[in-house]
């Protein structure tokens, strides 16, 4: 979640909060807050770590989804603008092609709603430098560069806005993430300490079903599959042309074994594969195993190949559909800034009376 | 200016540019932008520091005005709901009592344009936090906190949009704030690199009369008139009633000599009582000194406190009639934020294209 469109999140329908939440229990309806940054193609691991995670949740009943194109965040570090532009529809377009449904959550680009900035800078009067500077992600990310951007050290404060502007409650979030989530609890914690209860607790929303954030390299499968790998070959983006999607299946790396078992750390390859295949078909790995017993490594290479072309055609078909009237993608984001910013702007009005800052009333 | 109600400023007519400004040689009109923060009652200091420039500001044919209060910069460090609310108000009500007139310029409350902070987003991205650590007013105010809010160290990057937003080419400000419009100035040259010309250098502004910014303390007039200083003997705010302005004067340190005569240094007390009797009169100080050359020093005390009432009157009456219609107030600062916001808009949607966050065009 927010971090670089992250395959570290857990696919399942049966999502589990970590905590049992205190604030809203008199609510019927939780608020869950998401965002994917605009940083390129959506791979596999992607799409099951994260966007089939949404996909679910939109359709829980029992849920309000707030998802939303994390701009703010891909201007972090030096960016290029015209590939930014162009992520953002991309993006947007691969999220529909998906089944992303606006009318069934609330789905909108986050640097077209103001008030994440404005209660950013209310928040980070509420926080101090050292807190921030002692998260993993910054001391890991700054390690390398000689100049580091301030927005480098501040985006966890972003971050922490995108979820209480919209008084999320639930956010899905990786092992990785949970520290950032930290922050937007101790910040939460202080704001209702200080000015009176306005934002529930955002509690981190964990699945327990361990395969959709495992998707790994098809070249290094001791790896996950990363859009940062310096080859494109190790993975598959879901909107790749079938020669492709063949051409990165048949080609990747398994062993010297030529039977198809499932060992996640002994045969990484061949298990990576067996992964997919899981996530594809929804069978157990139990059944993979068992219909492949008759198959050389090539000729379930080739099954799975078909299995993974056939799985994503509709959505890759709807993604060049969209990609062909960008007026469509424009207006259905437009839409979701519009419902967005109602819920942000009646935020921020409780939010502005709170700390003396709407003075006529 | 933007720091606390300054005094730092000079008062003059004839303003003059420190250095010739490149960008705007071709417009017509300069445009002004400076801020107020909303800390509490206005001193003769903050008047003659930054009022009264401007007023004469205002009043200049080629220049174009951006005044807001600076109710974001309050929020800096802890403080008072209920004391910022007010001091919005009566700040509002104090500028519109001077003379601020909103058909003249545009004045608006800062925190009612989510652009500033916006923009404070995106110049972070361009600026390291060794830059700012090293400014002169965050070594000193952070000092003596145990925890350092980060709005502490990242106001002058706010200051930076407030003046930028509305492509301010000229900043009034006094030398202790000269740091400050560096940082300014330096994101400028930065993000019109990077991204293209957008933003106009902001210069500052400063006068050659030197009397407005040395309104001194009545009872320490070694040391500046201040709202910090222990005691309010030492001041006087101008909407103060007439009563205790001449309390106030009466009781001013002054020395052992009876007669009247000026020497910055070797007089502080009765010299800053001739600065502030020029201020309110527009004499010169051998004129002042001439006039009083008869006078012992409570009669001088008691002619200048009949001055400064006077002075002061006209600005007292119609700030205490504001002060009973706040909706009026209230609907000059929406008018106001209406205006301000058409220009923020402008160049917000030109920023977001430059740097790639409007992915439809």
């Amino acid at each position: 979640m927010f971090d670089r469109l992250c395959s570290r999140l857990i696919i399942s329908n049966r999502f589990k909060l970590v905590k049992h939440f205190r604030f809203y229990s008199e609510e019927k309806v939780n608020t869950v807050v998401s965002a994917i940054q605009p940083t390129g193609p959506v791979h596999l691991g992607n799409y099951f770590g994260a966007i089939k995670i949404w996909l679910d949740l939109q359709n829980d009943p029992s849920r309000q989804c707030i998802f939303n194109i994390a701009d703010l965040h891909s201007i972090t570090l030096p960016h290029d603008p015209i590939s930014l532009k162009n992520n953002i529809i991309t993006l947007a377009a691969t999220l529909l092609a998906s089944g992303i449904d606006a009318e069934k959550c609330t789905f909108f680009q986050q640097s077209r709603i103001y008030h994440h900035t404005q209660l950013t800078w209310i928040l980070l009067s509420l926080l101090s430098f050292g807190r921030l500077s002692h998260l993993p992600q910054y001391k890991e990310k700054s390690t390398n560069l000689k100049e580091i951007p301030l927005t480098l050290l501040l985006y966890p404060v972003l971050q922490a806005s995108d979820i209480i502007l919209y008084k999320g409650n639930e956010v899905p979030v990786g092992n990785d993430q949970l520290p950032h989530l930290h922050v937007a609890r101790d910040l939460v914690e202080k704001f209702n300490r200080i000015y009176g209860f306005v934002f529930p607790e955002p509690k981190p929303l964990m699945s327990d079903d361990a395969f959709a954030c495992k998707v790994r390299s098809l070249r290094k499968p001791e790896k996950k599959m990363s859009k940062s790998e310096a080859t494109p070959k190790g993975r598959i983006d879901i909107t790749d042309p079938p020669e492709v999607i063949r051409e990165r299946i048949m080609k990747a790396v398994t062993d010297c074994h030529s039977n198809i078992s499932y060992d996640f750390d002994g045969r990484p390859g061949v298990s990576n594969l067996i992964s997919i295949h899981k996530l594809c078909s929804g069978l157990s790995i139990d059944q993979i195993c068992s219909e492949a017993r008759s198959l050389t490594t090539e000729q379930y290479k080739s099954m799975l190949a078909d299995l993974v072309i056939e799985y994503f055609k509709p959505i890759r078909f709807k993604y060049l559909d969209l990609l062909k009237n960008v007026d469509y993608i424009s207006a259905i984001l437009n839409k979701g800034s519009t419902k967005a910013e109602m819920i942000a702007e009646n935020t921020m009005s409780q939010v502005n009376s709170r700390i003396g800052l709407i003075p006529y009333k």
